[in-house]
């Protein structure tokens, strides 16, 4: 952990610039709160109408503090917060957390206020928490350098999760949710505006906290990715879990959250497909990060997902059947051997095929729970487990279905979770510790987050090697002209249609007789990119006095509408079996981004798309194809042969590079379509447009 | 009511044939839950081994007792239940509940036994309840002919909702879900194996209860869909809304389903379109329907789906933003009138645009929650309203909140939600009457429900009028060949393409020559219904030569495919702006049963359809048409025209009208492709596949 962010989180002395005697106060609670959980460094309440606060010295002025302290929390607003924030710089304060809004998130000048005022502190070597932010909170050592009345609601306990939050209202839902499943946690952190300090900033402090087993973190713009990035392959490496919440999701999103916070709105897909290749599981609310919490804590990393259902209700084992498909768990394939394990130990009427229905006989004998498990548990067929019981009471010895369940748990060490909604059914599992969910959905989504999220933090990390890349083409336009683009892609060893660039309508003939017909004639402009709106592409030419006209033709409307005549391609007609869209963009947050999806002409509107981030290689890309809605195809449906899929990542992968080799000068790789063939065919790019940086 | 019904949920006299002193046994049970919640007509306990059970006299067989019960609730297992049920039916019992398992579920021979003893009591004009049931309950009377231990677990009250369930578990999950939310619950029902009495029956006598305001019910198989058709029917016009789980929605589930009660698997998309066409509201289990349930007792019958969404927390707009977009409650455009009245009643910082963010400053004024409402409620542009309270405690006013949010509610009449996870600030708007939830998702959840589930209770029902259908072309084989299909849909005025059934090269020549470049020639017989797997199916045919060669090949074929010859077909060979696909065929359990859909090859592998019950209208197709993936399509992208949708829809409606009046005689009808142009162009069926009944 930096020194800057120490002061921060583990400070030996914290002035409060603005402290209250009332404890319901915002300048009395971090005071009340340091002293009530244990806080061992100084504290010094900064009050000047005070001799004393909350039992403490009150003093004047900071200046009149025996020590500079690591740490300073504005209470003061406007004006006077900006002013102690200057003092707080030039005295030598390491970190000042700003408490009062009014800044960034109330207009253009709130805006310019808040960045002179950061840029000050920068420029003094001292770190800054908000504006607008609800503050800090270490319960590991009690410095709480934050007002949140939730620490009051639900009281604190040290453990081992970290939530760090732009928003303190998020921090302190997730903290309280989470020490209402009686979760343990340390960090609570909120960073408001992130005029200095962001969220990517204060986990990659936690991240080091070795105490720290769950990450938990909720933004509405990802200011920092690389330190994001960095955070993240440090926590995988430490098999620390991270779920983040993004927020803004939505158009409607991402306006609330630019009138919340002035958030940059990040591409929606980018930031799933940013989280994916980093090994961050991303869920909606603090609800979903608390309801998963308790399972991450267990250690529980699967290898794999499939699922047994065990229920004492015939009707939830039709349920749960439906929901295994439905969470992508399938269903484990017991064994001849285990099935008739079950069976011996089940009443006649019982079914003992997985889901494993142990039916109300249950009531009659507890100790089919006991009986069952262990004979399930020898097959190598099951990687996770779950346990629902819709109806139970007075009756069943529900104790002893508990403490069967948690010596299976600990015999297997496999997942295994429980759904019971009735408050007398779940205590006994929870209180032997084993995940208890209130209904069958709830239970299922976190062991399929849980499978889902270990392979993602398991996922090889790729690595593309530096390169150089030759000189672009000269222009000055926006883009690159067609044949250009294609020989830059040509360059890099990816297939491009066989074509060439004619500059007279006799080239155009003899450009048409080598290749034969079919053809296609299509005018060549870096000032026309998109060249079907303007009527210049023929398909199906079939001789070359129909090439030569069409030059004559297309050269004629480049003039009328004022474009270079770069030329006139003749291009070989190809029929594949399936037409692909890759492109790539650096996008102003994440860098270089690369799509592949559904191609043709209604990419935009059937959206069929999946986003990777460099780097990547081949499996990836073939991961993300089988995200596709047209994912059926890739292996040949109605006879038809497989799709030279490697062919296709092939393109995407060096597509991918020549955009990250060529940061700063292409803006943008859009190439549509891609032409694959059958398997061992190979791909062809058809048209590619490169865009200049 | 039918009488036969009223003497099992309203019976003057109850037998209980292996009745028991134990109340925790299953003969205990009714005897104790009749007496302790208020039965008013006459128990007979039947156990030849007492004198007296439970306070009553006990009775050594149902000759001995004074009367012939309404009800005789057969307790007694294997063949005694048999040999009881005999005994009922044979003395004139109008009901028997038979509670013993190891029936219909057990296997072939306990379904022989149980489809025997159904028919012996169907003919002595007894119905029977279950076999494998945990039997009926009515809290409205006190009419206890069941043995959950759910009514110990969690004590009754009387109350407006109605459950009929095949499954005991779930309709006791349903029951104590629903309690534990404080609703009352009159009918608890269960059918178990459904030898006799179905769900739909009981949800038919349950919806003649007046005083049952929502009808709740699970289902493993729709064993009755007339009755649930005619039950819904009568639901929608005294306005009460039936909320259906349905099991066994997966093909695992369905395995599952057939193992548990030996359900009949009807494919998941129909059972998904008889429940919308008939106004039912389908939800995953019982969690979901105890969830929305006193969101259905408010009477809210939303008109529209615009949603305002209110908030202390800056975090939870971005995220109500978000969501209003995941649910499909897009937020209201409030007028500038009521966002000046907001802003005026807001500090400074807070946002008066939707969604309302009052911010922290709700902590230092209380008011300004009723201050914002009433400013809110005027706007005609708002349907819905959601308030989320992610954060609250000490220092805020959450009773004068909640004061405001029921005073709003009941000037309005409007539906307001309420998302709170704290308990102590949820309990406030509970006590209140106001629909609270534990999370934003579960609160618009409810909503985008409600206003769902309105808009589908008011759709007009359409009618088709009966009609005869002339004779169907005489064959013998399974199918139709393409010109007897084509043929009979034009007779139904629907646009096929122009072709000729040819039956020598000559003929074929001259088709062509009439038709024109290109045309396409394909074999034509009843036996060959896939024809371009044979290579049957001749694109761009140029020249009458070609038409004339293509004869003698595909005749050719025929016989060596010894199929019958019946011709081949010269068609106009067509573009439009999209192909389609319209099916058609008789379901076993609905009847006729329409898909329309992405047509062309990968129709299948692709799977971007609609299904539509009869009788249907243009209208029902066009929304059927916006669910698809392709939609976008329809209003035309990229420069393209928007397509002729309504020739689509009067396709459709065509095919349905013709399935369902040749209902017997038409086993399905397989409409693909349907070429659809731009709007004012028409369609056009390019070729289908009629099977015979």
């Amino acid at each position: 952990m930096s020194d800057l962010l120490e002061s921060a989180l583990n400070p030996q002395s914290v002035a409060v610039i603005g402290a209250s005697e009332n404890i319901h106060k915002i300048g009395g609670r971090p005071i009340y709160y340091m002293q009530r959980h244990g806080f061992r460094g100084r504290i010094y309440p900064i009050n000047p109408a005070r001799q004393e606060v909350q039992g403490l010295r009150s003093y004047e002025s900071l200046a009149a503090l025996p020590e500079v302290p690591d740490l300073a929390l504005v209470i003061v607003g406007g004006d006077k917060a900006v002013a102690a924030v200057d003092e707080c710089a030039a005295r030598g304060v390491k970190s000042a957390v700003v408490i009062a809004s009014g800044f960034g998130e109330a207009g253009a000048q709130g805006r310019a206020v808040q960045q002179a005022m950061a840029d000050r502190a920068r420029a003094a070597g001292m770190r800054l928490y908000g504006p607008n932010t609800q503050g800090l909170a270490n319960f590991g050592n009690g410095a709480i350098a934050g007002f949140s009345t939730m620490f009051v609601e639900v009281p604190p306990a040290d453990g081992p999760i970290g939530i760090v939050s732009q928003s303190g209202g998020m921090s302190a839902m997730a903290y309280g949710l989470l020490r209402g499943r009686g979760l343990g946690v340390r960090h609570v952190h909120a960073t408001g505006n992130e005029a200095d300090v962001t969220v990517s900033d204060l986990a990659w402090a936690v991240a080091h906290d070795p105490e720290v087993k769950l990450l938990l973190l909720y933004l509405e713009t990802i200011a920092n990715p690389g330190m994001l990035a960095r955070t993240a392959a440090y926590a995988r490496e430490r098999d620390l879990p991270i779920v983040a919440v993004k927020a803004g999701r939505s158009e409607s999103g991402q306006k609330a959250a630019s009138s919340h916070t002035g958030s940059l709105a990040n591409e929606d897909r980018a930031v799933d497909a940013f989280f994916k290749h980093h090994g961050i599981w991303r869920v909606r609310d603090p609800h979903a990060q608390a309801l998963a919490a308790e399972a991450y804590l267990k250690g529980w990393r699967p290898e794999g997902r499939r699922l047994v259902v065990i229920s004492n209700s015939g009707a939830s084992c039709v349920m749960g059947a439906d929901a295994s498909e439905e969470f992508g768990l399938p269903l484990a394939e017991l064994s001849p051997r285990t099935r008739q394990d079950v069976a011996d130990r089940l009443p006649g009427f019982a079914t003992a095929s997985n889901p494993i229905d142990i039916t109300a006989a249950l009531l009659s004998n507890s100790g089919l729970f006991g009986d069952v498990l262990p004979a399930v548990a020898q097959d190598p067929a099951a990687d996770l487990f779950f346990i629902n019981i819709p109806v139970a009471g007075a009756g069943y010895d529900v104790e002893a279905f508990a403490a069967d369940t948690a010596r299976f748990e600990a015999s297997t060490g496999k997942p295994v979770v429980v759904a019971a909604w009735q408050a007398s059914v779940a205590a006994p599992f929870k209180a032997r510790g084993i995940p208890t969910y209130g209904n069958e959905s709830e239970a299922l989504g976190v062991l399929a987050q849980l499978a889902s999220h270990t392979a993602l933090m398991r996922r090889p990390q790729r690595a593309w090697p530096a390169e150089a890349l030759p000189p672009l083409p000269a222009g000055k336009g926006r883009f690159m002209n067609e044949a250009e683009s294609l020989a830059l892609l040509a360059a890099r060893d990816i297939p491009v249609v066989v074509h060439r660039l004619c500059r007279s309508a006799r080239q155009a003939r003899d450009a048409w007789t080598a290749m034969g017909v079919p053809a296609v004639v299509k005018a060549c402009s870096g000032d026309v990119p998109h060249k079907s709106e303007h009527g210049l592409v023929a398909l199906h030419v079939r001789s070359a006095d129909d090439a030569a006209a069409l030059f004559e033709k297309q050269w004629t409307r480049l003039a009328e509408l004022g474009a270079s005549q770069d030329g006139v391609i003749v291009a070989a007609m190809h029929r594949g079996r399936h037409e692909f869209m890759v492109g790539a963009r650096q996008d102003p947050v994440f860098g270089p981004v690369v799509v592949v999806g559904d191609g043709g002409k209604y990419v935009e509107a059937l959206q069929d798309v999946a986003v990777l981030l460099p780097p990547f290689d081949s499996a990836d890309v073939g991961a993300a194809l089988r995200t596709l809605r047209i994912a059926p195809l890739l292996e040949g449906v109605r006879g038809e042969p497989p799709l030279d899929v490697a062919a296709l990542c092939a393109v995407v992968v060096a597509v991918g590079r020549l955009i990250a080799a060529a940061s700063g000068r292409i803006a943008s790789i859009d190439v549509n379509p891609v032409l694959v063939g059958a398997r061992g065919e190979g791909a062809m790019v058809l048209d590619a447009l490169v865009e200049r940086a």
